[in-house]
């Protein structure tokens, strides 16, 4: 019963328009668990598409998928001492294995004490320490690498202020774990994933996105170099959407990874981890979704098409379901998935507006009049309500056709708005005035220039909560000043609000 | 380098040859967590064919997938009397959130005490507790059920004596929670979970199941009935492949979930829940396999045809890529996965063996004088060394279709073995001392009557170490007399050691 009041506007109250479309959309609800989701299956089957997608992507560059321990011993993490310090504060801790009835309180358990652990077991966080643990044992020549591993999995990261998909405490991701014989080899990994990642976001979830390289400041915990995609949502703000990180030899040397080298020598293993996570779900409906609910890109739609019979008598049911049924097979034979919405108990109206709440991206119409002239109304998720062709009526005779054009015409006009949303919303400031303008009355992505230092980043950041989103892999080269200190700068690197 | 040593025997050390087997094969191997395997990319793969085929089955019978928090709060746990007493023994218990730096110990964590949790979160042993607070919020009345929902994830169960898939601290699996309207519908879920998991184990992993019910004394903690499938090993011993569980009104009664029916009457919901788990690769491993390496059902093998070329020199090589590239072509176009085997330091005989190890269900040799009379050896690796139809040769031309219905017979003809062996190995036993006698020179199942008590059944247990793994679904009903007490009995129970 989604739509029983409306969504709050976006214009209003973002965070909040946010938070209770993705409840009422059917994609996920806070769980009794701290800070712990439920994704719910609707929302569930988006990220199916998303695994099924960068799956085939994720094998059709060499990779392979295999499965590491939820647990690392407390001794595994301390080994890579920055990775240590930046997990530290988040992590779940298992102490004991086994809980006892409380002799004090009839049909309640306790912590049995003499379960204690010799050493404690943190909820995995990430995996390169169990990981890297363990290709030790992998690894003794050259002719062993590389290895091209990824998992789908759970982790934890104790949060103290969690939203719906973007930031939970236990979140669905997968981590790609990679070992190679030089750091070029390794280099070259770590930039074919982050192609991955914005192919992915741009042709799937139909979401524009700024590769480029993370500063010092905001680089992985344990990474030489984290490269990364930003996306900017409806609210200027941006949204990190995966990261690729270059290792170098970090890991190797702390878990004593090493190979024999073509020319006998031994040498420590280069190393890149890459992920992404439910955090895409995120992403996904704060680009393109408005007030009425969800927009989908139909490659990642669960249903594509829902058709709503319109009727009044038993009898004029029949004969829409009798048309419906041959258009749903035509459909399917096509890989288009349709839903025919036949409850009982509902009227033409709600089912609109709870197929626009799901973000179904072509919904047809046929009633009495339809029949009687063989077409059916076509309606797209992507254009607002009355429009210029959000609505219009095709001859069944050419509703296949039209169907199959629609949604590549739907997918490439929401990537197109996204783009243009984005263009209208980056802006150059060439002073730091300028710059504290920009973000406090239009916000959006700001590009200036910087000297470099993690000092003067610090510094923007506590004075305006925008951070260095990244430095730009496509950014033009040109010397410039750096907008706080007037140091030498060699591009222009992108600033926001994150995420 | 699998075969650098043979495996110990089946016939000698059977327990030895499936730890070897599994490690060797590259399926999985120990971590250096306590109890917590590493599924490695060979092992993982044969699990994510499972996954597909039953994830395929689970839509078509009408369910979806969704996901539920890894954690929970011991007050959910303690909920559910039966459920609480039957996992608490065997709980990974989180107690903290949070590392700090050890004063005392340069480059070293503690847990920080000041970040001890209110109340303990479980790590997940199974997830009704969970989903039973959940589906509370979500089910007010008749039109909301059935609610049918599957969760592919991660369990903890502390177990203090692992070994590889059969029984692990953590382990993968799948969850189907089910709530219904009434106990017939609740009855007819379970039934036909139990159903699907038997034709998945017959069809896909060709490992013949008996379908039964278990008795109160191994019924799932907090369920009202637990119907399983139970398959043989190659040593006689039982393995429990699968479990669907009628939990009738327990959870809902210990969740407080009621909802208003036809009668506009307010009524607990019925529940249901069932699951397989990474403990299917132990099976598939345990009923094929022989000394040589594993034996894997085509349906199941991530490598179906593995081509090893046989050559002296580049030129000889290059003749016989052409061929094979054409070959790989054309069983590609059918579906068929196929692999050739290029490694250029490794000999062909360390190949065959390499690949026996591995399972994989075709071989093909091709070298010189197969060019010249335009044929290709084809062996199958269902089939002893030397056994009659274990090799031959076929022209290249027939390839394709020779291929394509040796899979198909190797697949029956695997099935078959299994099925013969488990007929073999199956006993009636009229007494208890026939009873003992059997057991201690054959193994294998053993029929016999029973009187219905778990007192006889825990007597039996402790003097044979056997169980009863289930009441046969399709058992004939014929008046006995219990071998122990000679009380009256309906029908003759599964009697079998177990893993």
């Amino acid at each position: 019963m989604s739509q029983q009041k409306g969504l709050p506007k976006r214009s209003e109250n973002y965070a909040e328009w946010y938070n209770e479309l993705v409840k009422r959309a059917d994609l996920a609800e806070n769980s009794a668990v701290r800070g712990c989701m439920v994704i719910k299956p609707y929302g569930y089957a988006i990220w199916e598409k998303m695994q099924a997608q960068l799956d085939r992507m994720f094998k059709e560059t060499g990779h392979a998928n295999a499965y590491f321990p939820l647990f690392v011993p407390k001794s595994f993490l301390e080994k890579e001492e920055g990775h240590a310090e930046g997990f530290a504060k988040e992590c779940a801790v298992v102490t004991h294995y086994r809980l006892k009835v409380n002799p004090d309180k009839k049909g309640s358990l306790m912590v049995d004490p003499d379960s204690k652990l010799e050493e404690e077991l943190i909820v995995r966080p990430t995996s390169e320490a169990v990981i890297w643990n363990t290709y030790k044992n992998w690894i003794q020549s050259y002719r062993d690498l590389p290895i091209l591993l990824n998992q789908w999995a759970n982790v934890v990261r104790w949060e103290m202020r969690t939203r719906l998909f973007l930031r939970t405490t236990e979140f669905l991701w997968q981590e790609g774990h990679t070992a190679h014989a030089s750091a070029e080899d390794a280099m070259k990994e770590t930039r074919q994933m982050l192609e991955v990642y914005a192919e992915f976001a741009e042709k799937y979830m139909a979401v524009p996105v700024v590769k480029g390289i993370k500063t010092a400041n905001e680089r992985f915990a344990g990474a030489e170099e984290t490269m990364c995609i930003e996306a900017m949502m409806q609210d200027g703000k941006a949204l990190q959407a995966g990261t690729s990180h270059f290792l170098g030899q970090n890991f190797a040397k702390a878990f004593d990874v090493k190979f024999l080298n073509k020319n006998n020598e031994q040498e420590y293993v280069f190393g890149t981890s890459w992920g992404v996570s439910t955090r895409l779900m995120g992403a996904l409906v704060m680009a393109h979704s408005d007030d009425n609910g969800l927009v989908l890109p139909p490659s990642l739609a669960p249903i594509q098409v829902v058709i709503v019979p319109i009727f009044k008598t038993e009898e004029q049911l029949n004969a829409i379901t009798e048309k419906v049924d041959n258009i749903q097979m035509l459909l399917r034979a096509k890989g288009i998935s349709v839903k025919f919405d036949t409850r009982d108990n509902l009227t033409p109206g709600f089912k609109f507006a709870d197929w626009e709440m799901r973000g179904v991206p072509v919904r047809l119409a046929i009633g009495q009049k339809d029949l009687e002239n063989n077409t059916i109304e076509v309606s797209r998720r992507d254009k607002e309500r009355g429009q210029e062709g959000a609505k219009m009526s095709v001859s069944l005779d050419a509703i296949v056709g039209t169907i199959q054009q629609l949604l590549t015409e739907i997918q490439e006009n929401i990537y197109q708005k996204a783009l243009d949303f984005r263009k209208n919303n980056t802006h150059v400031a060439h002073s730091y005035t300028e710059f504290k303008e920009i973000l406090a009355t239009k916000g959006g992505f700001v590009m200036a220039h910087w000297d470099g230092t993690t000092e003067t980043e610090l510094k923007i950041k506590e004075e305006t909560k925008a951070t260095i989103r990244c430095i730009p892999l496509a950014g033009e080269q040109e010397a410039g000043a750096c907008i706080i200190t007037g140091k030498p700068s060699k591009q222009r690197v992108l600033f926001a609000q994150a995420y």
